[in-house]
C-alpha cells in the first residue's frame, strides 16, 4: 500500500488549482527533512538563466511548473502507470543559484546535484536554461560517463561564444564531452533544426560520433523508429534524458527563449517519452521553459506532463 | 428562395467585425418573438459553469462565441452546404442560470428546454461547462433513451466528487446513463487522455456497454475509420452529438479549463463533424470554450467553426 | 533574536523568484505540523468563488497571491515595522472548499476557521470571493459582535440575488448583520461606488446604523481623514478588516471580477491599512484578486502589498 | 412607471456576462421597428477606422463597448440618476460602413444619423476613430452650427496630413469649423497634450477663438474650475459632446491608438461629464476606443462607464 | 568572399535581440545610399492596410517581422544554403503608403516597386494586407504577364464588395487577372478554406484557368505531390509568389485577421517555399501578419522564417 | 535652420509606425559614419541584463523603447521645445554586451561610452538593468566626481548580493561612490519606496551625505519643491540624471523587474524632468524597462516620452 506521506493530494480532497503548489503536489522535502532518507526520485527546480544568450526567463520556469503540475492526477491515462505508487517521490525544492554570478552558480548546482546523488535519490530537473545541464552531469557523471538521449531543436555544441566565452546555453554538451562526463558512442540529439551559424557544431559531433537525428529525418521516419535507434544508441548504460522544451513546434510550446518552427506536436512530444520504457535513467531535465514569454502557461503545462510521462518511465 | 427573415446578415452589407452580435448574425428570437413558431434549429447559450471543479470561465462562452461567430460565411467551403438556407435557424438567446446555486441553475435550463423541445425546434448549445449538457439531455430525452456522440479528453462519467458531490462537469453522463437519459450501447466517447484519478469511469463505461476510443487509438486508426465506428453505434435512432472544445489539442484550444496535452488538430477537429453526415442529430452541444483563459480568442473562433459545421450535418 | 523557524528565506540566499512559493516566503505549518502551536498569525488561503454572481476567478487567488508575495521582502520601507519578528507568522496552507457546493463550502471554511480561532492564531485571510468572509466571521464572532472596517467599491449588503438566493459576494455582510456576527454600530464601509441596482443595500445600511463612505467622500476628505473616523466608529473593541481588492481604481488592481472606476490609486491603497494602526484586529482578509483577470499579475502583487502592510498594523 | 420595453435586462434576471450584449442590455431597436418612434436616446456604434493615422481598431469599438456596457447597472452610485427611466432609450445597432472606402463611408454615416435626427433621437455614438465625428455633425449641425465641448488629448484640427489628405482623424474639427457645423467660439478643447508636429492646430484655434486648455492648466486649476468655465463658453444653445478615450492617462485607458502619457485618472474621467449638467447635449460620441489594444477589456470598462454618465447627463 | 557590408550582423558579435532592427540583420540602404546600385535582392516593408475588410493590423507588419527577422541566422539548417552569401541582400526600408488614401497608397507602391525594378532589385515584401500585391504586380509585370505560385486560405479573387468597391484586399488578383499582370494558366492556389459568402470567386478562377487546390486536397495529396503539380503550372517563366500567413493553420499563425481553421501545420508552411526550388522567382511577398492579434510575436516569428526560405530558393 | 539629416522623419512623410525604428526616427550613426563627428547628442541602447537578481528582460529594453520612440514627434506640446533642432541628435545604435559574461560586458560598455565621451558626445542611454550605468559613470566621470539625481524606487546603494557578490542592480551607485565616480554630497534619490531588506543601504546614504527622498516626503511635498531641493543639491556642476522607470507606479509602468506599489503617476513623471531645466547634465539613462513585463509596449511608450522629454531638458 502507497506510503500517505509520498502520496500526492487528491483533486477530489482538495481542488487542484488549491493549496500551496509543489510539483505535482508531492511533499516538500528538503535536505534536513526526516523523511529525506527515503525519497527515491527527487523533482527539482533550478530557477536559473545566466548562461541564456537570447531571450531570457527560464529563471522563472521551476515556479510556473509547479504551478500547472498541480493539474497532473495520479495515474498515466495512455499506459495506467502510477508513478507515486512506484517509488518515493518528492520536491526537493530549488537549487539556489546566485543570478549575478555564472561560474558560482555552476558551483552551487554541482554541489546540490552531488548531495543528491550521495543520497542515491534520481532527480528530475525542472530548469533553468540547458547550462544547468552541465552542473547536473559533472554531479552524476563523476565515476564514469553516461549516455545521453537529448530532446531539442539545437545540438547546444558549440565551442564558445562572444570571443571565447565557454559557458552559454549552446555549449553544455561541448563541455560534457570534454570532461569525459558523456560517451559521444552512447549520445542522440533528436529533432535538430532552425537556422544556424555555421556547420561548427555538426562537425564536433561527427568528429566525436555523436549522433544527430534532424527533424527531417524525424518527420519522415516517424517516432516509434527513430527512438528505437535512440534506445540502441544508449544501450543499456546508465542514461541521462534532457529535454528542452524548444525540441516541440512553438505553437504548442511558445514559452522558450530560442524556439525553431516546425518541430513536432504535442501527441509526439509525449510519445518520446513513451519510447523511453526500458532506458536506464539515472536522471533527467525539462529545461528552457520560459515563463515571460509563456503568458498562459500552456507551456509549462506541457512541461508539467512530459516531466509526468519522464517519472513514468523512470518509475516503469 | 430562403427567407430574408432568416438569413444572417452579409459580411458585404455590414463588415463582419460590425453590429450587434448574435450567433452567426442569425435573427435574435426569443420565445416570445412572433416568428418563433418557425425556427426549426436553435442556438442557445448555457452561460453557466457551477458545475467546474477545476479553472472557471465557460460562463463567458456564449458572450465570445457570438462574437467571433459573426466572422462566418453563408456556405461550408468544402460540403458547399448553405445550412441557413437548409433550415429556419435563430439564435435563441442565453438559458438564465443562476451562478449561485447549481440546482435551481439545473432546474432552469431543464425548463427552457423544455420549452424549446415542445416547440420542435432542435437546439445547438453553446456551453457552459459540460454539466449543462445534463439539464438538455433532461428536456430531449424524456420519453426515450439517446443516442451520443461524444467528442471530449474526458469521460465525465465518475460517480462523484468531493466526497459525494454528485453533480460536476465530471459527472454528467454517469448521471444520464443513471437517469436513462441515454442508451449506454449507443454511446460513443472519442478522444479520451490525460492523466487519470483512477479507472472508476472506464470501468463504468465498460459494465454498462459505452465505447470508449483512447486518443491512442483515435490517431492510429484516423478520423474516418474512427467514425465510421461511431456512426454505428450511433445507429439510425436519435442521437445527441456532444462537443467539448477539450477534445482538441491544446494549442488549437487553449481557452478551456481541464486541458489534456496530445490532441487532434482543428482539421481533425472539424473532419469528425463532417463524419457525422447521415447521424439523426437531435440537439448538439459545443461546451467548456473559456474565455478568461483564451485571450486572444482563438478557441472560440474554432468553437463557432465546430458550431458551423454542427449545423451543416444538422441541416444536411 | 528572531526564531529562524519563522523568518521568511532572505532573497539574498534564495532568489526572490525562487523556491517553493508559501505567502512571504513563511514555513508552511499545517495544523498537525509540531510548530504550530506557536503560530500567532496564520496566512491563509480561501480558494472559492462560488459565490460570484459575475465574472469568477478569485478561487485562483491564494496561488498567485503566493507567487507575487515571495517578492516582498523583511522590512516595510516606510515605518521600519519588520512584522516577522513581531509576531510568529505562517502559512496555514488552503482550506479546502468543494466547488461544486456552496453551502458545503461555507461549512468546510468555517470549521477550518475555528479550529484556527481555537489555537489563538489570528487569521490573515486572502481569497476568494467576497462570500467567504461570511464563515470566517461566523468562526471568529461567535461569542460576541466585532467592529469591521470594510474596504470596497460595494457595500455587500444585499438582501438577496435571483429571486431569493441568500449567499453571493454581494451578500455576506448582510447575513453578518443578521447574525449578529457584526455590530453594525461599529461597522464602516468605505470607497463605496459605480452603478447601482437601486438604493436597497444603501438603506438597510441606514437602518442598522452602518456608516458607508462613498468614494466622492473619500476624495474629498482625503485619507487621514477618512481613517480617523473609520478608528473612531471601530472603537477599542474587537475588529475585522476585510478589504475587497476592488475598492482600489481597475488601473491598478485590474484583476477583479466587478471592478468600479474612479477608485484610489495605490498609494492611498497602502495609505488606508497604515491608518489601521491602534485598531485592535482580530482577522483580516484580501479578497476577490482574480488571476484569470490579471494576465500580469499586477493585482496580486498589489494585493500581496497590502497584505504585508496589513500584517504590520496587526503586529504593530 | 417606467416601459419595460425599454428598461435594461437586471443582473438579477439574467447575469450580466450573459445574454446577447446590446449597449446596457437595452433593447435592439432599427429604424424599421415597430417601437423606433418612441425612442428618444439612440446608442449607436460607427465601427469604423478609416480615418486612423495611427495604430488602428477603433472599428472593433462598438462590440466590445456593448460587451463591457453589461456590467453597467440601473442607477448612478453617485448622483442617484437613473437614465433608463428619465428617457426612453436603444440600441439602434451600427451604421454600417465601408472598410475600404473612405468618402463612402463618410457619405453612409451622415445619411444613418440624418435619419436619426429626423426621427428627434439624440444619438450617443461608441466610435469609431475621431473622423466619424464629423459626419454626425453634418448631419447635426445642418441647420445652425454648433457648439462643443471635446475632451481629448489632440485638437484634432490639423489642415492636412501626407501631402493634402483632408479626411483624417486628426482633422475633423479643422472640416466642421470650415463647413459651419461649429461655432468656433462656443468650442472648448480640454486636455490637449503629448509631442506635437508644430503649432498650426494651435494657431487655427487661436485665429477662430476656440478655446483650448491644456493638460498642464487642468492639473493646476482642477475639475470644478475648467468645467465651469467649459459651461460659459458653451453657453445655453444646442451642444455636442465629443469625447476621445485618449483624454484619459493610458494607464486607465491603454487601449487606444494615439495615446499621451500624463493625462486625467478615471476618477477625473467621469468627474469632467458629472459637470455637464446643465448642457444643452443634442448628441455626443466616446471615440478611439480600440480593442485590439485593449486586451483586458478595460478600456471599453472606462468607456462605458464614461457612455453611462453621459446619459445621466443627457437625460437630467 | 562575402562582401562584409552585405553580410548580416552575427549573434556571435552583437546579440541576436540587440541593434536597431533591419530584416534579418541585414543593412539598411535605401535608393540614394551608395551601395544601393549592388543590391540584388532587397527586402521591403508596405505597412498598410487599407484593403481591410476585417480586422486591421498588418500596417504594423513590417515592424514586427523586422523584430522578429533578428533572430534568423546566417544558414538554412535543412539545406546548407546560405542566402546572404549567395546575392547582395539589404534592407531596403518601408514603401512610404497614405493610411488614410487607398488610391494614393496604391499609386506610391507601384511607383516604389518600378523603382526596385528598374534597378534590376529583386523585392522580397513583407506586408501589409493583400492588396499590396496588386501595385507591386503593377510594377514587376508591366511587359508581359507573370505566373504566380499562391499560398493562402482564401482566392482573393472576388470582384467587390460593399456594393461595388473595387479595391479590397479580397480582390487584387482579379484585378490583377483583369489588367493582365497575371497568366491565369500559371497560376496556382493552395490551401484555400473557410466559409465563403458563395462561389463567384471558384467560378472566376474556373473561368480563366487558375488551378485552385484546396485544403482537403492539400491534406489528402501531401506536400511533395501539390508542389510538383504547382511547380508544374508555373513552368520555367517569370513567376511571383506570394504568401498570404493565413494560409497556416492559426493554432501556428495566430496574427492575422481573417484566419480560418484546419490549415498546414508549421513544418508543411515551410516545406511548401522549400519546393520552390527551381521555379523563377521574380520577386515574392509574405503579407497579412497582423500584430495587435499576435501578442507574443509567434506570427511573425514564423514569418521571418518563411521569408528566409523563400530568399533561400530566391538565391538557390 | 534645422539640418536635414539630423531631422526625424516627420509622421506626415512616413507613418510613424512604419520604418526601421531608429530613436525617436533620428538618424543611425555609429562610430564609423561619416558624419558621427557632428553629433551632440547620442540616444544609445544598453541591452543587458546581467546584474538582475529579480526578474530578467531590460536586454529587450533597447529595442522596444525605439520601437514606441516612433510616435514621438517633434516639439514638445507643453514647453514648445525642439530638442532635434536645438542639438544634433543620432542613434548611436547598441553597445555589444555579452549575456554570459559580467565582468566583460563591463568592461565593453565603458569602452564604448569612453569612445563616446572622447567624441564629445553627451550620451543618453536606455537600458538595460541599473549596473549598466556603473560603466557609464566610468567612462564619464573619469577625471571627476559627478553630482547625480536619481529617480528610483530603489536606492541600488547596497554592498553586494549573494554571499560577496559586488555587480548586481542593486550596488551600482554604492561603487560609484567608492570609485570617486560620484560626489555624494552632489546626489540625491528621489522616490525611494517598497519593502526593505534592512537599512543597510540608508545607512550608508546618511554616512556619505547622499540625501534620499522617500515616497511619503514626495508626495506631501510635491514635484515643484522636491526638485527645486534636488537643483541644489546638485549645483552647478556636471551632473548626471539616472532614471529607473521603477519610480513610477507599476499600473503606469508595469514593465519592469522589481517594481513597487505607491509611486508617482505619468504626469509627475514627465513634470520631475522639466523641473531639471537648468542642471548641467553630462549624460543621462532610462534603465530597467523590461519588455517581456510589458505586454502592451505601454511602459516603453512611457519611456519614450520620458527620453524625449530628457532630451528637452539636456538641450534646453
Amino acid at each position: 500500500m502507497p506510503d500517505p506521506f509520498f502520496t500526492p493530494i487528491s483533486g477530489f480532497d482538495l481542488p487542484r488549482f488549491a493549496g500551496v503548489p509543489t510539483f505535482m503536489r508531492l511533499p516538500h522535502v528538503e535536505f534536513d527533512h526526516p523523511r529525506f532518507p527515503e525519497v527515491q526520485i527527487g523533482l527539482i527546480g533550478a530557477p536559473w538563466d545566466g548562461g541564456t544568450t537570447n531571450r531570457p526567463g527560464p529563471r522563472h520556469g521551476p515556479r510556473q511548473l509547479r504551478d500547472m503540475s498541480t493539474m497532473i492526477r495520479a495515474q498515466n491515462g495512455a499506459t495506467g502507470a502510477r508513478p507515486f505508487e512506484a517509488a518515493n517521490c518528492a520536491d526537493l525544492g530549488d537549487v539556489a543559484p546566485n543570478p549575478a554570478d555564472l561560474m558560482d552558480s555552476l558551483q552551487r548546482m554541482e554541489t546540490f546535484y552531488a548531495r543528491v546523488r550521495a543520497a542515491n535519490v534520481r532527480p528530475l530537473t525542472a530548469g533553468g536554461d540547458h547550462l544547468c545541464t552541465l552542473p547536473i552531469l559533472r554531479a552524476l557523471a563523476k565515476d564514469r560517463p553516461l549516455g545521453m538521449i537529448h530532446f531539442d531543436s539545437h545540438t547546444d555544441l558549440y565551442h564558445s561564444y562572444f570571443d571565447g566565452t565557454m559557458y552559454t546555453h549552446g555549449t553544455p554538451f561541448r563541455r560534457a564531452v570534454e570532461e569525459g562526463l558523456l560517451d559521444p558512442q552512447r549520445v542522440v540529439m533528436i529533432g535538430i533544426r532552425g537556422t544556424a551559424y555555421d556547420n561548427e557544431d555538426r562537425d564536433f559531433a561527427d568528429s566525436v560520433g555523436i549522433r544527430v537525428i534532424p527533424i527531417e529525418e524525424f518527420h519522415t521516419r516517424g517516432v516509434a523508429d527513430v527512438m528505437s535507434e535512440a534506445r540502441d544508441i544508449a544501450g543499456a548504460g546508465d542514461t541521462y534524458v534532457s529535454y528542452d522544451i524548444d525540441f516541440v513546434d512553438p505553437a504548442f510550446a511558445p514559452g522558450t527563449g530560442t524556439p525553431e518552427v516546425g518541430g513536432p506536436n504535442s501527441y509526439q512530444a509525449i510519445e518520446v517519452v513513451r519510447e523511453l520504457q526500458g532506458v536506464t535513467i539515472v536522471g533527467a531535465d525539462l529545461v528552457e521553459v520560459s515563463p515571460p514569454f509563456d503568458a498562459t502557461g500552456a507551456t509549462a503545462y506541457l512541461g508539467a506532463s512530459i516531466m509526468f510521462e519522464l517519472l513514468c518511465v523512470m518509475t516503469g
